[in-house]
């Protein structure tokens, strides 16, 4: 942590600070500049948010900190790339890309078996489908919950896909544990404390969204909150930041991907369904996230977009999907990854 | 909603549209253009996100919504303004601008009953603390949650000021709500529609803060979603979203005020210690709030900021909040309201 | 400049650090800490990008810097508020709060003559209006020019008021300083170096309007532009940062008025006409800015906005803005300012 | 253009609004809503944005426009993608992949001759150096300018390359077009009006960056202005926008690759250097635009980072940038195009 006096500091000002620094742990360490005073405060710095109320001091201008907050999730802790297990044959994190794909929301047996048999025939290699669903409105379908989840078991047990499905509440997250293989946590909980801390005791690997206003440092945290309680089997999901531009429904940050990879062993996962909100874009960041290095992609299919319950704007019909797989696959070979 | 179809759609393409509008249960209607036609599609399309799909169908470009999607929240529906009553003496949306103060988490008897009867003295209406913390790190101080609640209720009980304190998981919403007086749903929950829903079953007025990153259109929808489960008593706080700037620590963004009073009948609480992030600029904030018609305000008090355990740069010490009630009292007066 | 080196940089890349900023004419100054070293550069860091190329160095995280780039613009070169004078009765930046009102664009002799005569009784100090427009598309009205200048010159004749008005390009700025009393930078091309290094060597005030996605740092590099070349009154205009939210046309960032009070001693202007683009919102931004500590306010005003060939929606009309000064006077009376 | 009427909006109301159309020479053409009117405007309201205005009238809520604003860049009037020579053996906009790259400022004959002889050696198809440079800071190098416009003339000489570099003023672009191949607009003048129309007026391509908070709209409007002066060999670049996330310098929008795709004719160019700001993410930024089908890229080379004058920081060395084109060369070919 740095602290900045102002140009106009006293002795007095600098010599509190000093004390104060000395009384939360740290070691002070003086830089006199031509202008004004730098202070280093040497100690580990994380979980210490209390050294910033050190801005209210007389004579401060500003703390700056130096550390990343997080440690599980940092490379400092663990530099090799961690490697998840998702089911006897799917890992994630290794040179194998991981595909998932489905619809948005589990309508029916009959949507959810096709899709399942559609994705499982294209490649794909894990199952999507919301069971509960988290809808900007209240007068929106707000998913067909446990027999969702019935539904996606049926399929699993018909392909052999793991599958991949939202928990929204921690009074429901041993449900959905029960049945899925993978618990994601959307972008909207992704600051959900409590959620979050849920899915850390549970024995299941979590596919973390990041939210839309959420900056790198803070994605990680909250996959600190889940690691902190015990489970360190967590996928980091880019989905779309929100910017000014509307020509896409979220802007799909892909240089997330080498920045995380640079900060955190865990595996980076892409959807460029909610990151681009439209099926005509879908393809080109598909291809674009393999190329930058992904470990995943998480894309929403649906037999039949024009009468999908949510989400049908972005949604692949198989056929598109099954030409997209093969492009990609052309990718990740020139790449030296296999799909 | 508005149908445009693309400059080279097929009658074919226009009539499989028409079909489909019809099959949702609206009447559709062309209006053809130079280029390209539009169809409105008439009937109520609130609840009916699946007309978004029919931006999946051939020679369809773009889906436009016309109406607003709340109900409740909206000045169609009820168009006086609401005043919510939060103790025997305390109601908000009135000519009375209602300010709420206090720290930003509780962790003492002496801190929380201390910064009571000070900020009680200088005029606020309500004490704020936090018993449970909604905190970016793991390792940061998560509250004195119970225990908190109990410090909060003993100073009400020496001061009679009502208190609002923060609801963060459905599982221990009914514990706070047997204490508090105001539920507040943090920005990082705005969109936790499991607690919205749990919070909108409970028999409290609820301070439901903006998301960072959340459109005044999707505040309103939070807001529906509470008052969709029987609640009407909901107060909007704005407190600042994510923006490109970094002097600030959000951009407070007063313009809510104006826009959210011409939509809906719910009273607008502005928070300039959260949207500014610096107690150096919450002053010219809370007058400008007051200014703008702002119905309440929520205001940091710490008797020692450079202590406080949480927030400690955006609170105010007790005597300059006292100055600057003096200062809010003589802008409201100005305005034709009382403070 | 703070220069933060990697968890595992080696003793040869820190003496290779050292040793380039001692090259570069900076003391270095090491903090030797838990994990990693921070390395302070003394000395003054303004004008020196060249450092943050360190940031290429073997074993270095991040260039970190400390001091404001700016200097002729800070409150350090210069404490007190700098009062402008425009004309022989006006000046800004002193108690007296500033009122420049008039439409987007000159149109005609006779709607520039009825809108100066009505802002002017209505109590504005100064009449704006646009001659040279810098407009989104080229197939819109680009503005009278030359023609427009002298219906605004023959406006100040007849009214008495002062004019500000924008110049777009360094070849015609001359010729509209022979008429303008105020040279007006419009956002997009508030980092146009060639145009203000121009306006920097004329004898007329400078109203700077901040770029939509500018950080405060970069808007007083802006007027550091103007100032470096010898033109020291520029007054610094918040018109609306560019956000996610669509409900106003720009997210108006009053918060500017503190946070530039704090930096620099150069007045501040806020524009709520282009700062909300809706005629509705101006009014309450209007009082917001003058309670927040603005020292002016440029408004738009039209006879008719329903046929004003640009910026409509966003304008008041002469009654509207006549009730809107006298709420303002009531809010700079309880702020002991006068308007 | 449809404007939405209000939910209580009278005939009266109405009928003004019908007349207020006809008299702008459109058609109107009412939809009778459960509880609102709309009123499409039909005919071609490109250039009109005098519609806007009718926003101001009574009862009306808004207006939302329906065409795209531009005309000459759009795929409407010319469906075929352009493919603009830049030399005799440089094309661009066809199958193959152009790439321009060299140091961000030209500092002295070495450094350029030494640079433009790596990249060729490497494969680059054309030199980049800037000889005007437009920086933040006044105090910051400001670039050699005519002598560096000739120490590119003389690189080009030496390996043949065509060369890229920025005008920054309307006074000396006839200047740069007498030495440049390639005529480049920066970011921050990407609404300099005055700088497009006056390129719009000379016989080189232009290469158009996207300003930081500019929409693809606006992106595709300042096209237009440089189109409709006569100079159609426009080269769309995109090099990040700004966002509320600062691991980045800015946020590279690789999905107006496909959107740009759809709308325009126009070639695009991705510049990750500026998009990322670091070199260590220049690779995989770089490898992903090839992938979502960029037609060009513009990227940063220096044989000396840790002392460049400028931009050092996200500068690749020759070395990094040879296997870089090693690897976008096998993405390309994957892609079926080359490089």
């Amino acid at each position: 942590m740095i602290v900045v006096m102002k140009a106009g500091a006293t002795k007095k000002d600098r010599d509190e600070v000093l004390k104060r620094i000395r009384e939360l742990g740290y070691k002070p360490h003086v830089i006199h500049g031509e202008t004004r005073d730098v202070i280093g405060a040497v100690g580990d710095e994380r979980g210490k948010s209390v050294l910033q109320s050190l801005e209210s001091m007389h004579g401060v201008e500003s703390v700056v900190p130096i550390l990343q907050p997080y440690k599980l999730a940092s490379k400092e802790v663990k530099k090799a790339p961690s490697v998840i297990r998702i089911s006897e044959k799917v890992s994630i994190g290794g040179p194998q890309i991981v595909v998932m794909a489905g619809p948005c929301s589990v309508e029916s047996e009959r949507q959810i078996i096709e899709t399942a048999q559609a994705v499982k025939a294209a490649g794909a290699h894990v199952l999507r489908g919301g069971a509960f669903k988290p809808r900007t409105s209240p007068y929106s379908f707000q998913g067909l919950e446990e027999e969702g989840l019935k539904l996606l078991a049926r399929a699993r047990e018909l392909t052999g896909l793991p599958f991949v499905t939202e928990v929204v509440n921690p009074e429901t997250a041993e449900l959905v544990a029960e049945y899925a293989d993978i618990l994601q946590i959307g972008a909207r909980n992704a600051q959900n404390f409590a959620l979050l801390k849920k899915v850390g005791q549970l024995k299941r690997p979590v596919l973390l969204k990041r939210g839309m206003a959420m900056t790198i440092q803070e994605f990680l945290m909250s996959a600190e909150y889940v690691m902190s309680e015990g489970n360190q089997a967590v996928m980091l999901c880019e989905r779309g930041i929100r910017t000014f531009e509307t020509a896409t429904r979220n802007t799909l940050d892909l240089s997330a991907i080498p920045v995380l990879k640079e900060r955190t062993h865990l595996p980076v996962v892409i959807d460029p369904s909610h990151g681009t909100g439209n099926y005509r874009y879908v393809a080109p960041m598909s291809l674009a996230a393999v190329a930058a290095g992904a470990d995943g992609l998480i894309i929403e299919v649906h037999p039949d977009p024009e009468h999908a319950s949510s989400d049908g704007p972005q949604s692949l019909k198989p056929a598109k999907f099954a030409a997209l797989m093969a492009r990609m696959r052309a990718i990740a070979e020139a790449s030296e990854r296999t799909l």
